[in-house]
C-alpha cells in the first residue's frame, strides 16, 4: 500500500477500486504506477537499513580464538568471523555495503591464494609472524599494520610464528560489488603464489612517500604502496599533532594514500587513521557514507545518533550514512587513535557527498 | 544452511552440532562464521538479481494515456508509468539499479519543481510542447530528444500543447543512490521556479560542443549541456557512419558527452545512441553494467542470454549486468536507432568494468 | 653594468676595483655576482622584446601574391610570407614566442609532407579548393576554416581548384620549442601521404561535439578533431550572443576545443573566435601571455598600450604580454568577429597566468 | 643570407636581384620570406645553445666564501655568485631556461623576504643554522636537504649559527620565465615574514608522504610539503636499491614529489635524487629537457657528448637538450648520490618529451 504524504510535490493518490484495477493492468505487462512507491524511494534523506553497532573486542576475541581449533583454514576459505549490521543480515554487511571480520591464523598455517573484483583491506590486531602475499610481493605485517589487497590483485597469507595466533580485521566492500553485480572470484590456478626474492617490496620501493622512483608508470587504479606500517602511521599523527587541532568533528585525522596519486588507496574504500588528544570531545556531525571504526589504541566513547558506546582497544563499531556521530577520548593523559574505513572514495566519486553540523547543544547530542 | 563447494579455495565446512553450537554464539553477540556465507556472496561471476525484460511499447502505450486520466499529475507528483524488472520488484528497478518509467503529461499540464540527490535524464517518445526547467533554464524538448536534469537541479516540467500529450522515458539512478544511502528529496519552496528570459540557454551556450564559452568555469560534476537535440544527434551518427562500421558488438555507436570533459554526462549514468545500419547484425559479448534500450527508430532483434525479443519503435528492454547480448536491424534498407542509458560511469570510476567475447558459434548465441 | 635600485630587496652594489678584480676572477671559472644581473633578470612585471604591431592585409597581399610567381612551392618548402615583431627579428616571432605568416598556393599546386615538433594551425582567408592530409585525413578547409596539425603529426597541403590561389594564415609555436630545445623536423619517407578514403574523417567522427564515438581510446595530447568549420563556428558565437553580453574585455568570445577533453586543441596554443557585437567598446585588461589576432569579419580598432590600430577584415595585429589592450567594433549595425591564438595553454599549465583591470577612466586607456 | 638546403622538403632557394628587391619590399610591411629563415628555425633536431658544462666545487667555494665578506647580504639583495653556461651568457642560465648559483649566509645573517613568478628550489651544501620561511612557514635546512620556494610564495632565509657560514646552491627558472614575458617581482611590504609558531610545519603535516591530512585542501599547483630532508631523502634511495637496479640509463632514481599529487613538486621544474651503485656504468641516452646536476655523495665522471668529466663532491655539473650522457660512479665500495634539477614537467606538460638511447659501442660513447 502506497505511503501517502498530503504535500505539495509529494505522492497522495488514494486507492480506490478503479485505480486497483487498472494496478493489476499495469502489473500483468510488467510495470506499476510511480505514485504507489515513489514516496518510499525518494525519501527526505537517506534511510540506511543498517544500524550504530557497536562489537567488544572481549566479547569476540574468544570466539574467534574458539574458531581456530574448531575448522580448518583450507576447509573455511578463510577462517573469519563476521561482524553482522542487524539491519543488513541479507548481505553480510557491518555497514551500509562494507563488509568485515575477524580473522585467525593458527600458528604456522598458511591460507591459499585467490582473487576477486571486490577489494579487501587488513588491520592487524594481535600476534606477531603475519605475512600476505599481494600479486607476487610477500608482506610482513604486525599489529595495527595496515594493509590492501586491492580488485583484481592474487593474494594469500599465513602466519610464520611458531607460538602465536594472528589476529586481524578484514574490510571488503563485498556487498558493495555484488549490489552493483560486478563481482568475479577465481582461485590461483597453483594455489600459490611464488613470491619475489624480496620481502615488502611494495613498502622499500613506495614507502617513503615523498619520493617515487621515476621512470616508472602505474596503470593501475590503486596504490602501488600495499603496506602502512603502524610505526610510520603514529609518527605521522602525532607530528601533525604538534601543529594542528584537527577538524572540531575528527580531531588530528589523516588519510592513508596512494603515494602515485595523494588520492584514496583504493577506488571503492579509503581508510584513515585518527588521533583524539587527551580529553578531546569531538563536536557532532552527519554525513553520507558509512564507517567501520577500530579502536587502534585508547579508551574512550563515541555517541551516535543519540546512543553512547564506550570502547576499548580493538573494539569495532560502525556509523552508518546520515547517523549523528561525535568521539570522545577518556582518558586525560594519553592520546586515542581511531582507525577506520569507509566508502568515501566511491561516494565522492559520483559526487554523492553531503555533510551536516550538529549547530545546538554546543554540538553535543542529548543522550537519548 | 552454507553452500558448500568442494573445491580448494572455496569454502567446505559442514554443519555438525558442535558447529551449530558455535553459530549460536556468534549469532549473540552479533557476529557469524563468514564459511557460512562465503561461497554465496563470493560467486565466481557476477549474480544479477535482474533478468533480461522486453516492454512492448504497444502494451504499454494505452495504460499510460489511462492513467491521464485516472490521476491528476498534481496528486502523484509525476504521473509515471514505471517499468519493473521480475527480479527487482522490492526496489522498483528495471534492471540493476537502474529505475526507468513512462511519463505522460495532458495539454496544459505541469508539475511542480522538486530536487534529489538521484540524477534523471528523460528521451522524448511522442508530443510537442514539451519543457523542463533545470536550474532556471527552460529547455524546449521534442521526439527523440536527451535532456538531463542532474543530480540536485531543481527541476520541473509541463506540456504547453494545445491538444496533445506529451509522452517521455524518464531513467533515473534512484535504486542505485538509496543502495549508497544517499538519497535527499527537497520540494522547491516556491513550488515553481522563475525561468531565465530566453530558453535552451545551455543549448545555446554550450551546444555547438566544439566550442566553449571562454572564462567561464564550471565547478560541477555534470554537463553544463542539459539537451541533446535529436537533429543533432542523428546527423552525428550517420556522418560516423560513413567513416566507420563501429564495433562488431554495437555497430555504429556514440557517447552523449559534456562538452566541459569530454567525459560522460554525469557521474553515476551514461547515454548512448548506437546505429545499425541496414540488415547489420552484431555479435555477442557481456560486460559488467546494465543496461536499459529504447528502440528510437527502426524494427530489429536482440538476443539476450540465449532468448530473442523482436522490437519496434519506442519498446524498451534491459540488458542485465554480465547478460550475453547481441542486436540486430531486421530492416535491410533503413538504419535503426536505439537510445540507450547505463551505469557505466560508475562502474568505470570504481574499474569495476570486465567484458567478455562470445568466441563461439561466430559470435552469435544458440537460442534456448 | 649592473642596474642599481636603490630599494630594500633589491640590487644596489656599486662597482670598485676591487670587485671588479672579484668579477674577473668569478668569470674566469665560469661564474658570475648575482647581485650584477639580478635587477635585470627579476624585473617588477613582464618586459616582452615584443611590441604591439599591426599588418594590413591590403599592404601584404599584393607581396604575397607576388611571390606565387617568383618562388617554386617545391623550393621554399612552404611559400609563405612570415610576420616580423620589430622586438623579435632575431628568433622570427610575430609576438613573444609565437610565429604567424600569409601562404599562398598556386592553383593545381601541392606541397610535400613533413612533420615537426612544434605545433601549427590554419585560418584560411581566401579561395576555394584548399586541402590539407594531417595523418593520413584529407581535410577540406574554406574561408575562415580553423584547422590544426599538432606537434607530431605528418601534414601536406595543396590547393585543388582550377582558377584561384588558396590564401591561409599559418600559426606556429616554433620560437617557443626553439626556446626550449626541443624542435624535430622529418620530411614524409614517401614524400606524401596516402589520404583514407573519405575526407574530413576527423570532422566527420568528432565534428558533433555533443556525442563522441563510444569505444575509441584516443591516448594523444591535442583534439582528435583537425578541423572547425566557419559556418558552425560562426552559429555557436551568434547563438552564444543570444544569451550573453561576454566579458567586459572581450565581448562574446569562445575557445575552439577538443570534444575529446573540453580543452584546448593542443598543449602549447590554443584558439579563439570572439564576437562584438555592432558598437560595443570593451574595456581594458592586460595579462600574461601573447596574442595573435586576426579580423575574420568587419571593421573596427583596438587600443593596445596607449595606441589605436584602426583594422579591417583579414588584418592581423598582436598584444604582447602584459600590455594594455581593449577592443571596439566601428559597426553600429553588424558584429565584427576576431579570430585569435596564442600560447595560454602552456601559460595556464605552468601556473603562470595573471590579468590585471585597467580601473581608472572608466576602463579605457588614454591614446598617447 | 639564407641556409640552403638541397632536399626535397626544405628550403632550397637561391637569392637574385629580382628576390632581393622583393625582401626589401618584404620588410619594408613588417614581414620577411619564411625560406630565407626556414631551415635555422626549423631544424632537424634541437640546436641548444648551451653547451655541457662542469663547475668544480674546489674552484667556486673560495670566490663564494670571499663574497661573504666583499658585499654585505642586504645589498646584494642575495649574495650569489651564479653558474654561467658559455652558450647562455645573455639570459643568466646555467642550462637552457635553468638558472643555478650558489649563496653564502654569514653567521646571524638574515635576508628580507620578497616573492616572484618565478620558481626556486634549495639544495644545501654545507653548514647548520640554515631556516628559510617559506609563506609563513619557518622550515630549518642542513646539508643535502632539499627545499622549495615555488612560484608567488614569499620566502627569506638566514643563517642562525654562531658561527659558520651556511652554503647552499639556489635553482630558479628565471631564464624561463623571462622567455615566457611572465615574471613579476615583489617585495614583502614589511620587508619581513611573520613565522608560524611551530617550525617545519610543512613537513609536520605532510612529510609522512603516505598518510594526508583529510578533509584540508590544497588548492595550489605546486607540493604542500616544502622541504625533503637527507635522511628520509638517502633511505628512501637505499631501500629502493635493495628491489631494484634502477634504469640502464640512471640507476636508481627517485623524484621529489608533492605528496598532495604524487606528481612534480613545482609546474616548471622537478628534482631527482639518484643512486649510482658502487662501480655502476650507466649506458647513455639523450632527450629534451636541461638538467643541472650536484654531486650530493662520492665521486666518478660523466661522459657528455664524447667529453669526460670528473667529479667530485658538490660539485656541479649540466646537461643541455639532446645531449648524449652517461655517469659512471668510480668509487667500488660505496654509493654515489647525484642531486638533479629539470625542466621536465614544462616538458613533459608541453607533451614535448622525447627519448633515444646510445645503441652502438654496448651504450658507451666513444671520448672524443
Amino acid at each position: 500500500m502506497a505511503k501517502i504524504e498530503n504535500i505539495a510535490g509529494r505522492s497522495r493518490v488514494h486507492d480506490n477500486p478503479e485505480l486497483e484495477d487498472f494496478y493489476a493492468r499495469l502489473d500483468a505487462v510488467g510495470t506499476g504506477a510511480l505514485w504507489n512507491v515513489a514516496n518510499e524511494i525518494e525519501p527526505w534523506y537517506p534511510q540506511p537499513k543498517s544500524v550504530p553497532m557497536h562489537w567488544r573486542y572481549a566479547s569476540m576475541r574468544p570466539l574467534v580464538v574458539e574458531s581456530a581449533a574448531l575448522v580448518q583454514g583450507e576447509d573455511a576459505g578463510r577462517r573469519v568471523v563476521y561482524l553482522v549490521n542487524d539491519g543488513r543480515r541479507e548481505i553480510a554487511a557491518a555497514v551500509g555495503l562494507l563488509y568485515t571480520g575477524i580473522q585467525i591464523m593458527n600458528p604456522g598455517e598458511s591460507m591459499t591464494a585467490h582473487r576477486h573484483a571486490a577489494s579487501a583491506l587488513r588491520f592487524v590486531i594481535e600476534g606477531t609472524g603475519a605475512w600476505t602475499i599481494v600479486d607476487g610481493d610477500r608482506l610482513e605485517v604486525g599489529p595495527n599494520d595496515f594493509a590492501i589487497t586491492p580488485s583484481g590483485t592474487w593474494h594469500e597469507h599465513g602466519n610464520e610464528a611458531d607460538d602465536n595466533f594472528v589476529i586481524w580485521q578484514d574490510g571488503l566492500d563485498i556487498p558493495l560489488v555484488n549490489a552493483l553485480d560486478a563481482n568475479f572470484y577465481e582461485v590461483h590456478p597453483d594455489l600459490y603464489q611464488q613470491p619475489g626474492k624480496v620481502n615488502n617490496t611494495s613498502i622499500l620501493t613506495h614507502g617513503s612517500g615523498i619520493l617515487k622512483p621515476a621512470n616508472r608508470n602505474w596503470g593501475k587504479p590503486y596504490s602501488p604502496l600495499l603496506g602502512f606500517p603502524w610505526e610510520q602511521t603514529r609518527d605521522a599523527l602525532m607530528q601533525l599533532s604538534l601543529v594542528s587541532d584537527g577538524t572540531d568533528h575528527d580531531g588530528v585525522i589523516m588519510e592513508y594514500v596512494s603515494p602515485h596519486t595523494g588520492g584514496s588507496v583504493m577506488p571503492t574504500m579509503g581508510a584513515h587513521m585518527q588521533l583524539l588528544k587527551p580529553g578531546f570531545e569531538s563536536k557532532a556531525h552527519r554525513h553520507t557514507g558509512s564507517v567501520v571504526y577500530h579502536v587502534a589504541e585508547g579508551c574512550g566513547h563515541s555517541v551516535i545518533d543519540g546512543k553512547r558506546y564506550d570502547w576499548q582497544e580493538h573494539d569495532i563499531f560502525v556509523v552508518p550514512s546520515w547517523s549523528w556521530h561525535e568521539h570522545v577520548n577518556d582518558d586525560e593523559t594519553n592520546p586515542a587513535f581511531l582507525f577506520s574505513f569507509n566508502d568515501f572514495p566511491m561516494i565522492n566519486s559520483l559526487s554523492l557527498f553531503v555533510e551536516a553540523e550538529y549547530d545546538t547543544n554546543g554540538g553535543h547530542q542529548e543522550l537519548a
